[in-house]
């Protein structure tokens, strides 16, 4: 047997619950003055705290706010080095040449396995401080059979959520060669990679892989049991997102530019039989990038699943905060509070195909974000405030900024 | 004799120090690989590690940045109650009409003495974790004498940098009557706060306090010994600016909508005689009303002095992050990684008209911010990120997350 604990006087539970949530009135499936009881690493039971069942331990937490910990399904963790020279250059309106992917592969490929993973170690904690309990993590800057195995096999220490990205960039050594970077991608590279990944993904853009060069590596995954997910229509339009719904994929992740069309078939992928294609917006990049943001409204409006994530990388988007990426797209990307947690939650679940996080409902794991706040509105509200009080990880907890009353 | 303490193997040194500043290729005084020795809470020398002389104590800081903390200048966190209702009424695009200032108002006055200054403690630890070691804070929510004296009594306890505010809005007592309130603003309600406050302020704007009525509070104040700071420009254009540089005050406080005249207000101030007025941009107000950004670039390329605050507040801007606000500085306001972290230290120093805080110069008062991080750059390089690693204030070390080698 194991012990029972509930954590009382809750001030708002987000669940995510589908037996709670009202898609128009209450997309949070909102408890409050809630109870949850966790056994075993999981959820028992949740509701108003007055109807909570005996168990053996109790949690006050004084009227704080509860949700699911944040998944974020969208992160490159497996690397060296930074470019804040780069960023600051960048943001400076100086040229600066000597930067871009090419610096962070060769800082990469030149670190140990162990320099890796501490890394990979020191993100991944940076990031459950600020609430995030599930995160995602691609392979990329190795981009040779043996680097790019080497990075996921470091990630899978980490995590279960590994993708394989060797189609992030065509490496030096095949300039003006891209075919044949394909090539390996989708062969010994494939070969060495399949075996400690869950996901296939490839950079479809303009200057990196065109359509169907995707195609090609997303397919290749497919055969070796791999899911899709795709970089898709972040600095243009392009045929990123029609070949995600096409290939089923998990996500078409950035989705910044998109047609009419586009916005279709993301809406129509769920109806097409299977879980369809969720549109995961990375706002970090275009905060970091000073481009324009994506339109989520535009996309909530036509019945798309969105989720948020961090895009965690050192080019583009240095963040492991989703409470930022909250913040931003409630700001600049036309979502509600609502909306922008769900997104981070439930959405990050949804895309990684996942329905044992990203909602507090009897038998989730109990990955559970407690906030130094009466309302999940607040990671919203007070923009950049680090607002972590507690997290649980499968009924674990973790961390304890403000230690609730324990009885 | 007091200890001393030196701080050393820092990777890079905000300073600051007007000896080490170049203002066009080094605002920031940089020093890499430097040591900072600090005896009887002030900072006795600074320079390369490799020259630092022998000292009692001494803390290896592996590499992580220093600058200044913080210096927030313009702040109002003695109030009680929320108004996220309203913030995600606004974000949502829903009607919300009970709210608005007037909620702020009644519950101040309902908070006893003791649960505003745990409010207030609250918030200033709340910043002190984000690297903020000197903040000022505002009266403004209680609008009667008894209670904006109250407000500033409660305000004293935690910091020196009091504002008297009491012309933030006509109160609902004079509805109609804004030149009765003006008169009580400048009257009996300055008897009763002056003696708790080193500023006054007053929000000058269309629907506030017009240029004359402005001017009225301004000089009261002055006549009492207060020097002036002036809420201006933030909603549309008007003579907020120009009055804050007549009336020779320190800060002229969010600057969101400037005229070419405004503007060579600003930046021939300070050779009118005296320290000048500083150009205090909040872009929390921005960022949580969907406004219009500040432009600071016109201003610093103007040669104005730009400082950066939060406006910590629960209606239109409830961050208390200095971090964030460089940041969005960063991507939305047209300053650079360096200008924006030397407006967050050594500029809301000057909008205090301080020379003790803001920079890491032999005599200043010991606050200092390490970074979980090599560089400063950091702080607008990984937006939402906290990187807090320990905090000292008069040589105090108050925080301390990342544990320095000590030896
Ligand atoms: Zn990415
Ligand atoms: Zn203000």
């Amino acid at each position: 047997m194991t012990a029972s604990t509930v954590i009382t006087n809750i001030g708002s539970l987000v669940t995510n619950d589908p037996a709670r949530v009202d898609p128009r009135s209450d997309p949070l499936g909102l408890v409050a003055d809630a109870a949850v009881v966790i056994e075993g690493g999981r959820v028992a039971w949740t509701g108003p705290a007055a109807d909570a069942p005996a168990t053996d331990n109790r949690i006050d937490v004084g009227g704080r706010a509860l949700l699911p910990g944040f998944v974020d399904s969208h992160a490159h963790l497996v690397f060296a080095g930074d470019r804040s020279a780069e960023f600051a250059a960048r943001m400076s309106g100086r040229p600066y040449t000597a930067g871009g992917i090419r610096t962070t592969v060769a800082a990469t490929r030149a670190a140990s396995d162990a320099e890796l993973s501490a890394n990979v170690g020191r993100f991944v904690a940076e990031a459950l401080r600020q609430g995030t309990t599930t995160v995602e993590t691609k392979s990329g800057y190795g981009l040779t059979a043996a680097d790019e195995a080497r990075a996921l096999r470091v990630a899978r220490r980490h995590t279960d959520e590994t993708t394989y990205l060797g189609a992030h960039v065509v490496p030096p050594e095949f300039e003006g060669d891209p075919d044949g970077y394909v090539a390996l991608v989708t062969g010994e590279m494939l070969d060495a990679c399949a075996p400690h990944a869950r996901w296939i993904d490839v950079f479809c853009e303009r200057g990196a892989f065109d359509g169907d060069q995707a195609r090609a590596v997303l397919t290749a995954g497919v055969r070796r049991g791999l899911t899709p997910r795709v970089h898709a229509n972040q600095l243009g339009h392009g045929p990123g997102v029609q070949l995600a719904v096409e290939l089923r994929a998990a996500s078409a992740d950035h989705c910044t530019h998109l047609t009419d069309a586009d916005v279709d078939a993301l809406a129509n992928s769920a109806t097409a039989g299977g879980p369809g294609t969720v549109a995961t917006l990375l706002p970090g990049a275009e905060f970091s990038t000073r481009a324009v943001y994506p339109d989520a409204r535009r996309l909530l409006d036509a019945g798309v699943t969105v989720a948020l994530s961090t895009d965690c990388n050192p080019g583009s988007s240095f963040t492991s905060s989703m409470p930022f990426c909250v913040a931003v797209a409630v700001r600049d990307m036309g979502m509600t509070p609502d909306e922008a947690v769900r997104a981070a939650t439930d959405g990050g679940a949804r895309a990684l195909r996942r329905t044992d996080v990203g909602t507090v409902s009897v038998g989730a794991r109990a990955d559970l974000l407690l906030l130094e706040a009466p309302s999940h509105i607040h990671l919203a509200y007070r923009p950049g405030v680090p607002l972590t009080a507690a997290v649980w990880r499968g009924g674990r907890l973790l961390l304890d900024h403000q230690p609730p009353a324990q009885t």
